[in-house]
């Protein structure tokens, strides 16, 4: 069992994890109750226990028990796949990890680039070829740092522009474990303006709405095509392709103008980088005919004719 | 007069601008022919210009014209005013800047950073106190870069969302110089991070609208509420507090749930951010109340709640 400090604030004071004249008074499965000194005084401190903690291992020494810090998960967004569109503070951490638990989102090169000296957990194929699930990885995240690692889990674009951010922070937060987020360069943005395109620009789009094409796929999803197709905006689609022959006609069939301009952009922001560009009414067919395939964002509006010029 | 090869693909070559042997054919206001070595033959080059050019300095000498190559611009991203949040490349190229084009967007602890052997040009007090026009800026870039100059205009957030930097690529690729986008982390997104709210979540929100409150200002605005009213998703707006009192209201008008969770940003991402939290139907009190000023950032949707337990 490892002990930590009670509570979610990040702020609170700690005893001193060196600190020996540390007594444990009395012990349950949810609270200890420890004895520290406490500048020249003494101090009761009283830490709350998850059940977690019952699945590791305490340490004690002759005059009480030791606190073991735990560590600090970074959720770290890598960009779009260049590794120049890292952060300095992504590179700083990356640099610093001990452990960086990622998958193949962040691309080739930074992939490549990343510190042999710490370990490097890939949970797209972990241990062998089995891909851990959200909850998996959640779990991975906060056992790494009730050892007191310092972990970068390393997410391609951005942790919380669809990046599943949000669940990893929630699961550390529940736990007690401290994190920080780290944005990234989202590719809704960065993609595009490889491609020559602004997503928003004065003469035709003041106003950009992002969604997934996967979210099309789930069961109660939120996306709402007949809203969508009345946008005055941008509409970026991030992993638009496999569901491109489905939302396109919706778009068109709750009356969006069929001449809309279209863009697909494969592998942006990436020397191999290709832009197919088309209209609501074509773009299904040129993309079926060009091969395109994932992974691609799909830009949807006026902003799209830009490529022309732009790109 | 600089004379440049006309057109605008960046890859077409140019003449060696160390080429002496060089001899002008012909020149008029919108042409220039010559002929130069071609390896052990000649070839004739021509070269369009721009009325722009006419008013520089062309320099010959004894054998023809010797080649002024022109600069190249780039449009940074510095992003939320982090200096960390800088990219990698960002840094590189203001490091290696002749000059750096800026206004107050990157804020104080970037501009603080820039390096002292570029030539640093504020064009929010460009000349005492005259704030530059966009035309103007777009003429201080061309300017530049027809000297030979690397230039880097450092643009607060992202230059591509409501950056204008599309205005300023345009204009660029219009006069036929070289430049490249370099995307920056968003306001958009990292500033809700930094509050702890993801803009995106599984359960609360599959897709982000991202506007700007000034836009309402404008005349022919292309904002429409009432469709904004009916979104789904999560609704950022970026410098959305001097008009809250206006498009808050709107919403209420078209339909949107007076519950909805609001919170307002102020100085997001800096030490001393400050978030206040509220409802559709409160947050323009309060905002009254606790005298909220911009700069400051507003998101309205469901992921605001997370922000009591992630911020």
């Amino acid at each position: 069992m490892i002990i930590r400090p009670s509570g979610h604030s990040r702020h609170r004071s700690r005893p001193d994890p060196t600190q020996a004249n540390c007594w444990i008074v009395s012990i349950s499965r949810v609270r200890l109750r420890c004895i520290t000194k406490s500048g020249d005084g003494m101090r009761t401190e009283s830490l709350q226990l998850s059940p977690r903690d019952h699945e590791n291992v305490i340490t004690l020494n002759a005059s009480g028990i030791i606190m073991h810090p735990n560590g600090k998960v970074y959720l770290v967004g890598s960009g779009p796949g260049d590794p120049e569109l890292l952060t300095i503070k992504a590179l700083r951490l990356i640099k610093g990890a001990d452990v960086i638990v990622y998958d193949q989102l962040p691309g080739p090169e930074i992939l490549a680039s990343l510190p042999k000296s710490a370990e490097l957990i890939d949970v797209g194929k972990y241990a062998g070829d089995h891909t851990l699930s959200q909850d998996e990885i959640n779990r991975l995240l906060v056992d790494y740092a009730l050892q007191g690692k310092t972990v970068v889990r390393l997410k391609g674009g951005d942790p919380y522009l669809f990046g599943r951010g949000g669940e990893e922070a929630l699961e550390l937060r529940k736990v007690g474990i401290e994190f920080e987020v780290v944005p990234g360069i989202t590719s809704a943005i960065a993609v595009p303006a490889y491609a020559g395109i602004p997503i928003t620009h004065r003469d035709n789009a003041s106003m950009v709405t992002i969604i997934t094409g996967h979210e099309q796929k789930k069961a109660g999803s939120m996306l709402d095509w007949e809203w969508l197709s009345r946008s005055l905006g941008t509409i970026v689609i991030l992993m638009g392709v496999s569901t491109l022959g489905t939302y396109i006609p919706e778009l068109m069939r709750y009356g969006s103008d069929p001449d809309t301009p279209v863009a697909i952009i494969e592998r942006g922001t990436r020397d191999d980088q290709v832009v197919t560009t088309g209209s609501l009414s074509t773009i299904v067919g040129i993309a079926k005919d060009r091969g395109v395939k994932a992974p691609a964002i799909v830009v949807i509006g006026d902003v799209v004719r830009l490529h022309e010029v732009l790109g």
